[in-house]
């Protein structure tokens, strides 16, 4: 059984908890530190869109388009919505001069409660711009418009796009293509499953792609990377640890949410890779672990700490503002 | 630990689920069934409100202001923030001929979606008539009010509503006043925290509680589970467990959630008290638990079961409309 990661506290009791497991991977693929079952099976959700886009920056179709690094990391974001997400979107459609019937991913209300009611307010309901996915569904239908892949089942899991995918993603998390569990994501797209240890495999291939010995491979992985650090708000959006996390540390370290509790990071400086991944599936207990992690570990500072505290621990608030309790993540001793 | 409760699946794998622990006690407050740790102290949140207005009841307070059985639901009740419960709050303040200014549960947004984007639409801000305790908040008052209390701190600890409340808590939680633990609620209400077999015992108590030799006790207690059955709507509202199992099953099982994963069951069939706590704190798994384990011991027809279906198990919807898993309750294996 995994171990409790987060705590819940109200008048000075633990309320309620959540456990869950943890994996980080050095440079061989050796586990130098892990919480709980690294073999459990699950989904990274969202922390695979990295990836997805690979055969997109690999079949020159990227290029093609002319698409710049801003659009980069929204393709591999998780975006809250906004309106520079979704004018960014609707532009990248332009540049493909596709409409925007064409895209699958279903409407969803931006993540923000500001940004719903100014929806609202101006009558608008939010369509499948506002889905926290759609920039990655732009590069889905980029990649088969340069391919001449037929474009109303770019979802379905034979579709030579998503036979792609799963190659590039069998390669990085290193594991069989037949022992990839198929699923499909709420945004509709084909999802793969995979246990813990892989995901964090994925994420230090990510950045120690060389061990392909493929320059195309790795050209890819060095865009995706400089993409996201450089357009964080791209990635996630205002109030986000994805975005504050990059941003913040200039860089320096890497990471990625993924519906369903999980969370994934790359460490350049140390050529580590790792997963988390919340058993219950809540939003919000990965960041204070992940930010845990990197405290404990010394891999951002004193400084950054204070900045992402936020993300870490905090005191509970009720309707009326009044301190009821707190969150926190429980000590991991990570540090050897 | 306590066992996995609840399951949800994507591509054929279990991707997330909800430990909790389970507790049934029967008229002489013996354990007829359990699951995980029944010691577990947390707090029961909402399903605290129904012993929250014996002292409203028993004081005379509440007949001196002419409530009906409807305003008594919604004092125990937890509603949605629809307009039939926005309405009822304000007469009931106006019964009191007290101003709204005096709620002190703060502001809430309206549960359902819909009449959240109808008050946006209106151009108007969610106040503390929305709060889901608003009901519970204008019982306080009229306590304190009927009693010639101070209003302003009427959510202090030491206010004697509060400890009134506290000692029919300990009454009928069957713990030492001392050995509560005090915590602030989400509505900013005194609460009390006590081992989940305490929690099962309360709602056996509510239904049985000629023990107590106590004539206006038992009055109490029986206006309650009347109020609440006779008019489910006030006690949550549309599309909620609570109003629905009491309204499907005619008041033969009297349900009541509470924040943070808690729900508390009384069945006087069997004279029977039921809690559940959900570890993590997610609000659903606990009505899936409460499904589960009714059907399994028969409390429920086999109509009554399909009419609550949807708060058991229930296909994973993603955002575009498409099935991509379920969720369910485990096997509880309650059944002797």
């Amino acid at each position: 059984m995994n171990p409790i990661l987060v705590e819940n506290t109200r008048g000075g009791v633990v309320e309620s908890f959540h456990r869950g497991s943890i994996c980080i991977v050095n440079k061989e693929g050796e586990i130098v530190y892990s919480r709980g079952n690294t073999a459990q099976i699950s989904f990274p959700r969202s922390a695979l869109k990295f990836f997805q886009h690979i055969p997109l920056l690999i079949s020159g179709a990227f290029d093609n388009f002319g698409f710049s690094d801003e659009d980069l990391a929204l393709m591999c974001g998780s975006h809250n919505g906004e309106s520079m997400h979704v004018e960014k979107v609707e532009h990248m459609l332009t540049k493909l001069k596709l409409s925007l019937k064409l895209l699958q991913c279903g409407a969803q209300q931006p993540t923000h409660k500001r940004d719903f009611i100014k929806l609202i307010k101006a009558n608008e309901e939010p369509t499948s711009l506002h889905n926290n996915c759609s920039g990655k569904h732009s590069g889905f239908l980029a990649y088969c418009k340069f391919n001449n892949l037929t474009l109303e089942d770019y979802l379905s899991p034979t579709h030579p796009l998503h036979q792609e995918i799963k190659r590039i993603t069998a390669l990085f998390y290193e594991i069989p293509e037949e022992e990839l569990v198929l699923g499909v994501d709420g945004c509709s797209a084909p999802i793969f499953g995979m246990p813990l240890y892989n995901q964090a495999i994925a994420y230090k291939n990510l950045i120690c792609p060389e061990k392909f010995k493929n320059s195309e491979l790795t050209n890819a992985c060095n865009r995706i990377v400089k993409a996201v650090t450089t357009f964080p708000l791209m990635v996630a959006g205002t109030k986000r640890y994805c975005t504050d996390l990059m941003a913040v540390t200039k860089g320096r370290i890497i990471g990625k949410t993924g519906a369903d509790g999980v969370y994934s990071l790359a460490i350049p400086e140390k050529e580590w890779g790792i997963a988390i991944k919340i058993d219950d599936g809540k939003m919000g207990p990965q960041y204070q672990v992940a930010h845990q992690l990197l405290k404990e570990l010394d891999l951002i500072s004193s400084s950054e700490i204070e900045q992402l505290e936020k993300y870490g621990n905090s005191s509970l608030v009720n309707f009326a503002g009044k301190v009821v309790g707190d969150t926190h993540a429980v000590v991991l001793n990570s540090k050897n």
